[in-house]
């Protein structure tokens, strides 16, 4: 068998550079999207259903009291929403059996991209070593997609690829550049990565939302075992 | 007077996301383009015209013998050209009083995305020091492009536009996050880059075009202070 890859799409702009049809994906969202869909997956939610615009959200209030609707502008839940895109939203009380419909620009504009990957996987500093596990032990090449800041480069989304990379990197797999880069960012800031996150330029806008607590709480690691992937245009737990 | 920002741009794909009519932009192609460039304008040459095919290299033969065309293909100098893209053949002896034409795809394709900006400099660690001191006497925004790899990042362009954060960042600027990154990454590899390039993608690719020697060139830090400017098609000394 030929040498893996292991390699790092930097944001999603760049994923028109991969045939993401050769790999499995897995889509990186930290601040808040992946980490709470990590999270209430684990924590029973039925499926969780990323969408682009508050107006997508709304439609599914039509479709059933089984669906809660997460939508958020500017650090406030949007009125008549369930709740915001806070991860401590998505406690087994809330979310347990339910559908979740959940606004995220970013990271929905990267799962769109990545659709025809063998396997869509989320990943989340909260299920890091599950995920990375799992990975290994497929036997394809993986693109780590940053959801990263309206189609830029952001740390956050870098370092977890990067920490990633650390977990996979002694398997021979064959790193690209940018999984180099991620993994010597990983390494410069792992010590304590919200203090190295403070130095971010995302790290002002963070606090003026007001949203430390979930950030405090989108950086632990290894909380939770669920993986989930995407089938259709749900996201589920992987079996 | 707000603060002056201080961005990367990692890759030309992602130049439109970027306002460049309001920046000072420099082009960063390490291996070997910017180097070759700062190189044979430091030695005299009238200008240098970068070009994006052989064709468009080759039309120019009937303007006139004050043209030297340099193209090369897999690390051959194509056949009735004049030299290849060596920084090794921008002597003074051969360039002297001379238009180079030179052929190079990714550093022709930023600076076509980037001749918008207030002004267009081109950066090699050859010339870090004129060209760090000279950006920072002016009063502008500065986005360091790195031309990258077919549109995707590259770890030997990144870690210079961390180099020139290095200089510049204890004047004040506000940077970006990917700033801050090739800040780290420089600070990872700067006391050997050479070795530090050692595991990049690139690396391989490289040795087997035999041209290690020209590596290592082009990683020589101050050997100029000539800073090329983009004055219509050309790149001419900035006086």
């Amino acid at each position: 068998m030929n040498q893996r890859k292991l390699e790092v799409c930097l944001t999603p702009a760049l994923i028109p550079l991969y045939k993401v049809e050769d790999y499995i994906v897995v889509i990186i969202d930290i601040f808040r999207a992946t980490s709470s869909i990590c999270y209430g997956i684990e924590n029973g939610a039925e499926a969780i259903i990323p969408v682009a615009e508050v107006a997508e959200c709304a439609a599914y209030r039509e479709k059933g009291s089984e669906f809660l609707l997460a939508a958020e502008r500017n650090g406030e839940v949007v009125e008549g929403f369930d709740f915001g895109n806070s991860p401590f939203s998505y406690t087994p009380e809330k979310v347990g059996g339910k559908t979740v419909v959940l606004t995220t620009t970013n990271g929905t504009h990267a799962l769109h991209l990545s659709r025809a990957a063998k396997k869509v996987v989320i990943g989340s500093f909260l299920n890091l070593n599950a995920l990375s596990a799992w990975l290994g032990d497929q036997q394809e090449d993986i693109l780590l997609v940053c959801a990263g800041w309206k189609n830029n480069f952001n740390l956050e989304d870098t370092l977890f690829a990067g920490a990633v990379v650390e977990k996979l990197k002694d398997a021979g797999y064959k790193l690209d550049d940018s999984a180099i880069g991620a993994n010597d960012l990983y390494q410069a800031g792992q010590n304590d990565i919200n203090a190295y996150l403070k130095k971010s330029s995302h790290s002002e806008r963070l606090k003026k939302l007001g949203i430390e607590a979930d950030v405090a709480f989108c950086l632990q690691v290894d909380q939770i075992t669920a993986i989930p992937v995407l089938e259709g245009d749900k996201l589920v737990k992987l079996k």
